[in-house]
């Protein structure tokens, strides 16, 4: 396995294996790797010749307030991960590989990367939509894949690609969960035992509260209603949104009438979590 | 000359070029083409050996009191007069060959892409960053060419290219002016001969403001004061802005310590010029 730290590294290595007539994928990744992680890896391999992961802990996604000196980082680790799951290349830069002093562009995208997660880390779709623009521009892979667990995210990214006409198919890959449903993520590792007990409750709620609205008789006001309270009375500090959306617009729905995607963020002490699940009959 | 409507073909076209070893240089525009367009082929012709111009007016880049509606369109003119300089293909796509109904990414470049023109066209450099990175990322030039008639355009389109890793090296070619001093604009047309006889007093004022500055006597708005008084006075209607900056940064400057650049936007009636000259010892 291959590790390059700089722009131009990175692009010679992938021009080679291009000019070679292989085909390329790319995994974008800030680390801290779980089986989550490590599933993108893999479908990656099944649609292409080459595999690219990037570590990197990007900054702009993050709010002032929020974990990004804390954010989990064991770069070791991480790339043992890789290489033992047929990672070809990794590409981790450092914040000055990848940015001039003087840095001020953002990509925006409207829609899709407003309400839901956007409402409280407004500064969020924007940091990923450039980051990913920055990385997908150098390493012009022939798709990237992205994990369903955070679905708005993948969305985001796939309006982002088509609109600025960046010529990489984006693959979305299904939730990995724990055992008990919690879906896997590198946050996790913040929570307590005790907390850790009560985060499959999320995913447990979804489901319930899914199945009850594809029974049709409530409307999902009424339904997310009951599951926050549900969540909260489980334990959970606070409930950031339980949406009702239209699958490929994100747009708020009420009805069982359209394939929809339920999503989700809740606070369990300092750590948020988020989940989602389709909600179609 | 090969004319080409949408993104597979220019995008073929491109590719055909490139394989055969052709350096390849972009010149976006939007059309009612001048002689400051074609200095600019010609520009392009000297860094390449292939010159792709680009024919759209770019919605996004106007406000909606603007002239999007009235802008000049003249396509069989401007086709003879690209064929006419050499340029070997142009991009002219229809509106729904660049953008999807439900198109929503927009790019943002602070620092540069505010202040100056910014003021009074907020979302101007928004729609000209987001746009011109398109045609980047369609087109994949060596190198894009443009007038440094719009000099905050120019900077904010280097540092957007740069922020975003755009592989293409961003030309400015100087400002083309009638035998008056008037710089050459697609908008000139819209002067009645009047206004067309006052007009030149722009270049003339800068000229007269920097040699004033240059001095070091005064310190920049006390000249611009008298500036923008010599400009209503000879028949301009408003004066948008007259700021002396960094010619590298655009900020503000006061005293002439370091390279600087001289930026106005002035009207004449319905007409809104802008003109700027270097201001350095």
């Amino acid at each position: 396995m291959i590790i390059v730290k700089t722009k131009p590294e990175i692009r010679d290595a992938v021009a080679k294996w291009r000019s070679a007539g292989k085909r390329i994928s790319a995994v974008p990744t800030m680390g801290a790797l779980h089986q989550g992680h490590l599933s993108l890896i893999d479908t990656a391999k099944q649609h292409s010749d080459r595999v690219v992961a990037t570590i990197f802990v990007n900054p702009l996604q993050f709010g002032p307030n929020e974990d990004f000196k804390t954010y989990p980082r064991d770069m070791d680790h991480d790339l043992a991960l890789l290489e033992a799951q047929g990672c070809d290349l990794v590409f981790a830069p450092e914040h000055t590989d990848l940015f001039a002093p003087d840095f001020s562009t953002k990509i925006s995208v409207a829609g899709v990367g407003e309400d839901h997660c956007a409402v409280t880390r407004p500064q969020f779709f924007d940091g990923v939509a450039t980051i990913v623009a920055k990385l997908l521009i150098n390493l012009a892979p022939d798709l990237a894949v992205f994990g369903e667990k955070d679905y708005q995210q993948l969305m985001v990214i796939r309006r982002m690609t088509r609109d600025l006409d960046i010529d990489v198919k984006i693959v979305g890959s299904p939730i990995i969960r724990e055992t008990d449903g919690l879906a896997m993520s590198s946050r996790n590792q913040y929570l307590s035992s005790s907390e850790r007990a009560i985060a499959p409750k999320l995913f447990e709620t979804l489901n319930l509260a899914a199945e009850i609205f594809l029974q049709g008789e409530s409307d999902w006001p009424v339904i997310s209603e009951w599951a926050s309270t549900r969540l909260t009375d489980a334990g959970f500090s606070k409930v950031d949104y339980l949406n009702m959306t239209d699958a490929a617009t994100l747009t708020h729905i009420v009805k069982p009438d359209q394939p929809a995607r339920l999503l989700a963020a809740a606070w369990i002490g300092r750590t948020r979590l988020i989940d989602n699940i389709p909600a179609s009959a």
